[in-house]
């Protein structure tokens, strides 16, 4: 970048020539499905989701069955709420990491809904990885189930449940507020808008992502479980099999796509519609540059 | 950056080209109230302080219930104080990377009143985020009163108050120099020198922005609850409207802006002026190059 | 990097000069064996398995002290098994940012042997890596054993062993799947294609391969103790010299060995040859720029 | 940087203007004495003494506050000795990010010593800093007490002693190795080579840097309470006044300054050696170029 480029960002002034938006996904890419690299994607969103599930809830039965009395382990003994929560954060940090170049690194059916809506991805794709993500989440649980038989269903299987003394409103209300955090991170990481200016003040992206689903888990943990991610809450409910688990089960694909949906309307009409409308005066005050 | 540049800035004479301060903020910004990007950034402080405190405060209820022995709980139940203090510094850093590009992240009165001190935002601009600040907090805790309406005021409900045994002038302290730890680490953050010299190294500024409200957490929970944060005090006293809370309050305001303001002192006239004296010698030796 | 670049960029188009892949390492590089930077980089992973070996060991032990109520301890006054999956992460981020840019910061026989398989670092390189890993390992679990002489046998010795309830396949299957996510992140960390495409958004690649590890001990360490290592284990297994440890030992090099083996399969055959594949129709429609 | 570089960068042959190693430091640098930028070090090492000693005096003050039965706390009640470390080391992060542009950031006589053994500071700059170091951490553990007046003697002052069971060897050989893995980290953080080499991969190196005193402290806690920082030591010492900790206190000083002799031994002698003969013929055959 040459100096009068930063003397221009300074002054606030981006032209044209910093970003641009790309244009909106169309709904179905019939180009794209004869690539191989959308197949890629797919495959890596299915083995990433498996990863998140496998991990995470083999911390959460590990950890029950660390402070079981009836075990010997005694009530101090495992990672704690808090292992758990580092478990999923952690996770998701490392695996929208990992997949980031190869698939967009979503792993979260709510996420890729936020970006359809947005019209980041085609609608072919965004049924696509959500069809992988799913089958990912199960076979991730399944597996924590071979590895834990004894202890997997005594200690709940990792579901997502509301638990005793929440209504069904409070459930919703959580996740719907818990996924909107993850999701406008999610769009703030990977506005075209921020790369040009983190040019100057780089960023890594996976990071505020992982903290965010990090403190969502913290506060929400006491009240549903945490789902924020649909393909998580599928995967634990198929695998553990549970009625109250299936019950319970529409909040966590209405409350996760509700919170998805609000956060792509306020990126993309309150924050981003300023910043495109604001653009447009720049650009027609700096033809001459 | 040019390999010559490179050699310039090792030998440690920063020309005037590599950044400049922006001139300082007027008081009374008249341009800037007719901008769109103007009412974005009141809305983005709002959204963030209303994240900020729902999320924190919720997180402190749940703790609170988990431990609870008359619910079943067990003192090891929750996520802890660690947990606690994570929430806070873990959303801060979330929260300042998400609004950085559109409001500078500010999301505490203490850090707009820090910079506005330093002319580094309008008068009118600063008394207009404190304002979506404290608005942003009061509706955070109320929704954490409706998600947990019967734990909510048997727990405390999030306030700040002076914790038993410690007097007046120490909660004041804490809250002093608490608070400058945090706008001490603004500032270095969003220092335009620093931008200038970390294009060479470049840095993750709301991290450790995070952080710094992560220890200062773990070192004054057990004195004040720990504030920093006048909205997230004024979110919380509003709500639970306690006597004990309202009457503690103004030590969560006169902390605060007094921690701030001496950051603010301390970088603009120990740390930078210094720098402005020396960029002037370099200044007219390298009017040349 | 100029503007045309970054246009070129985010049309997704990278062409030939962007990056390329260095040709497959030789099995045996006579060459290297005569440079002096081949024998620091040994010196290097010795330090670094040594050290490594050290700290986390040394906080199993101590955290086994604190909690043991014939000393006093309680439950609660170690750092407990959170503390001790982050002296596991944490050191692995320290020392693979200390040695990435002398011997590449492997610090792991199975991350050398996932590298060699993917024909980055030559046989001969492998070899000398492993025995260096496999000595620092020894040598930092004897310091430890030297400093905790009185606690180091009764508490176990930071040993990997098959946990009480676990079958044989279980703990095998956990190695293979904790290595897996490891080295997974080291070839996503260190891909040349990655680096071309984040000089605009720039990485920080220790960090994950911190969490990475982390999470990983949040997981399993119920059901092995995590080894995902073979010099950790048989450094712990060597200097505690008991017949369970080295019953089970052969888990710990055939499980991190497959898992690594995996995981260059998937890096380089599912989501890189795609890459390759796609990056030659863009060498050939780019021939001209 | 332009795709020569990059080519050029990834055939390993870094030509002399990627960096060059600054002249070794004059062991009087008069000139230096003559500038306000020198003295304005001084102050912000003072400062960030205090603060480091300040905010992690009160969390290990504070924590045993919370578990103290005969305040009505409970064994699990407070941030444990996981949170006391990540104080340290989370500090450490934040302040080294803060004070990296104006004094180098040490805070840390032992850091200070290591550099002045590499030639990096001259001598009069390096007593300077132990100076103002030593200053800043007698008046933040005095704050703390100032705070704290009714616990901080009843809690041990957080000074540093050999815990029961430990000898003189083990305490002064685990001082000696954190203190090596602490500044074996700043070296590899402020390596000349590593930021040519890193414009491509850019780092945070205050990330580290934390990150190395919290895995230290989680391991050396138990032992000594952990020092590795001699201005750490002697402000606590100095404030809590009591006998065990002054015969300890040699341990504190004698163990970091060898750690630090021998990571600057390890740093410039092994790994950089060999960096400078290789560089050497790198020089030579790059001679065209």
């Amino acid at each position: 970048m040459s100096s009068k480029d930063i003397v221009v960002a300074e002054h606030g002034s981006f032209t044209a020539k910093d970003y641009h938006d790309p244009p909106p996904a169309p709904l179905i890419d019939l180009q794209e499905l004869k690539k191989w690299s959308f197949y890629r994607a797919l495959i890596a969103e299915f083995i990433a989701t498996l990863l998140f599930l496998y991990i995470t809830v083999l911390t959460v039965i590990g950890y029950k069955s660390q402070i079981d009395p009836a075990l010997g382990g005694d009530q101090c003994g495992g990672v704690g709420f808090l292992g758990i929560a580092w478990a999923f954060g952690g996770m998701i940090f490392v695996l929208v990491y990992c997949t980031a170049g190869i698939s967009g690194g979503h792993i979260n059916p709510a996420v890729t809904f936020g970006l359809f809506l947005a019209r980041k991805v085609s609608l072919s794709r965004a049924v696509s990885y959500m069809v992988a993500q799913c089958l990912g989440g199960i076979c991730g649980v399944r597996l924590v189930k071979a590895f834990q038989r004894s202890y997997y269903v005594n200690y709940g299987g990792g579901a997502n449940e509301l638990q005793d003394g929440y209504s069904t409103g409070t459930g919703l209300g959580a996740e719907i507020i818990g996924t909107f955090v993850l999701v406008y991170t999610v769009f703030s990481a990977t506005d075209p808008k921020r790369k040009a200016r983190d040019s100057h003040v780089p960023v890594l992206a996976p990071l505020p992502i992982g903290f965010a689903v990090f403190v969502v888990h913290l506060a929400t943990i006491p009240i549903t479980g945490t789902g924020i991610n649909p393909a998580r809450s599928l995967g634990a409910a198929v695998i553990f099999n549970n009625k109250k688990a299936w019950d319970d089960h529409w909040i966590f694909w209405v409350g996760p796509f509700s919170g998805a949906a609000i956060a792509a309307f306020y990126h993309q009409f309150i924050l981003r519609a300023g910043a495109v409308k604001a653009l447009g005066s720049f650009r027609s005050s700096s033809g001459h540059v």
